[in-house]
């Protein structure tokens, strides 16, 4: 019979992070947490994808380093984005010499690539794997939408691509947080068809993710100190509570959603931040330092993703979303 | 100590396959093994794309089918595929109500999902996976090239993408062929920019883990029956078995590409077959057929990708390449 919750026995553990982020992400929650702050988005690039590709490379590095770890005990790196054929994940893999799994769940990555590195080294294949994802305001909207030059008008309903990279090495031994579970999500499409509206979108998958987790785990909302969302936003996080709720599950005690948190001022971005990396930053500095100082025991971790592209809307597809939830204890 | 080839000890088997080919890909060897013949590449749908979505949805359900299974007794699918965002698997997987599990590897996408199929099950987190990829022929010009209608020529150095699909069942119980070892490639670039030479682009990455794959294990080419790379195609074929000459492996006796021998008139579409259906629909047709009737005992698959994007080459990068590769035993 299907299950979709899989249990980490030896309880694999986040044993160091990394992360980066834009000048903009910087001013909110994160800031304080984030490990470098840019104070430019371009990176020292000369052009957006350039670097997007850098600041995935820079968290690579990053929580290899920070786990005190050279390149090459490193087994795997786990790691997709949001550019066509996940350029920026490739192309910083090939700065590393480590056999390199390409993943790709839109903004849900962080999640799908936790979930595979815990499932290599919990199952043995690996002892050491290093999860990451990214995302870049300007190469987002270039690709997916309009080039930012010439300054088209967003819809309230819309959200802000993170301009951040996230990541964290997980491993078989050491200190660090366990990734004890996860729940891999079915693709969930409720005909949504407005791409400015990632939220809306996003949100049914979310709810399929987490009722299915509660549902197999037997666990409640109260176990969990934070249910924590990828990016749906201000809206997308209200109508997941609504889902929830009429399903007679009540999470609104103690659901945040990282795109909703992650900006200071929400209003200048509408329903607030998206993007891959979105998911990624504030788990890997803001939620990774509470739980390591023990703000935080034990959170779900439900990352979500649209896996619409311009050439599926363009044909009048809606869009497919899924949700990944990893459990995260220490 | 980094290693790259992990081992499935419960040897997880591919129980079933399916596979599809557009109508000049079933004139050549495939065609007496492919499951479903298409006599219009268009699969009866308005967009090439939504064809090749057609298709990889045909080979999941396919797999599931032939294996006599039903949906609900499958517990992921892993997939993923050329075009941007994925979109022919993840719409593909809004089919059917199974977790989903996105990859990307371009064309070594056949080789990561059997791998990561194999370790899922190995692991016991998963009992039957279903691992597919496909490819269009018109899809992938129209992304990658340009679209058919401006009638471009093609430099001999080209290969052709293959219109096709391919998928297996995995399970760990069951009569079939069993995964026994995979090797997981390093992404390698040297240096290759020109996107109408994918072989010679790809060769370096398969050398590399083909070299990997014969340290790590201490096995010899002579222990396979055939070393079968995804789609170097005939120029990138002769390549690979230079390099790994000049390493001091003699790979010459036992190496077939599918992307060599998938057409039956190879000169027709210069240097043969790419795309992720190529190795797809060749592994899942003819060489699965050939390795249960007893024809081949064991077989090294070697799927190899390209890792570039239409902006990475328009921003002057050249292209990355991995190569994955998967043992399997009958």
């Amino acid at each position: 019979m299907q299950h979709q919750t899989i249990y980490f026995r030896n309880r694999p553990r986040i044993i160091a992070t990394s992360t980066i982020a834009g000048p903009k992400e910087c001013e909110g929650i994160i800031g304080r947490y984030v490990e470098k702050a840019l104070s430019d988005d371009m990176f020292g690039e000369s052009t957006y994808e350039k670097a997007e590709c850098k600041m995935l490379s820079y968290v690579i590095d990053g929580a290899i380093k920070n786990a005190q770890l050279d390149r090459h005990e490193v087994d795997m790196i786990v790691s997709g984005d949001l550019l066509n054929q996940i350029i920026s994940a490739s192309f910083a893999a090939r700065d590393f010499s480590v056999p390199f799994l390409g993943v790709y769940g839109a903004c849900s990555t962080m999640a799908e690539s936790l979930a595979v590195a815990a499932a290599f080294i919990d199952g043995g294949y690996c002892d050491r794997v290093v999860a990451a994802t990214g995302s870049h305001f300007a190469s987002a909207e270039r690709q997916y939408r309009y080039p930012l030059e010439l300054g088209t008008t967003r819809p309230p309903q819309s959200q802000w691509t993170v301009t951040a990279a996230g990541g964290a090495l997980v491993a078989g031994t050491g200190e660090g947080i366990s990734i004890t579970a996860a729940t891999l999500g079915k693709v969930v499409d409720f005909g949504i068809t407005d791409v400015n509206n990632m939220g809306a979108a996003m949100a049914p998958a979310a709810c399929d993710t987490i009722l299915t987790h509660f549902r197999e785990t037997g666990e409640a909302p109260e176990d969990y100190d934070l249910i924590v969302t990828g990016d749906l936003g201000a809206l997308g996080s209200r109508i997941l509570k609504d889902l929830t709720w009429e399903k007679g599950l009540d999470i609104s005690k103690n659901h945040v959603d990282c795109g909703e948190i992650i900006y200071k001022v929400i209003e200048d971005e509408f329903q607030g931040g998206s993007g891959a990396g979105c998911s990624a930053v504030v788990l890997n500095s803001y939620l990774h330092a509470k739980m390591m100082t023990g703000g935080l025991r034990k959170i779900l971790f439900v990352a979500t993703g649209a896996l619409l592209s311009t050439v599926s809307s363009g044909q009048g597809e809606s869009i497919p979303c899924i949700a990944h939830a990893v459990v995260l204890e220490h």
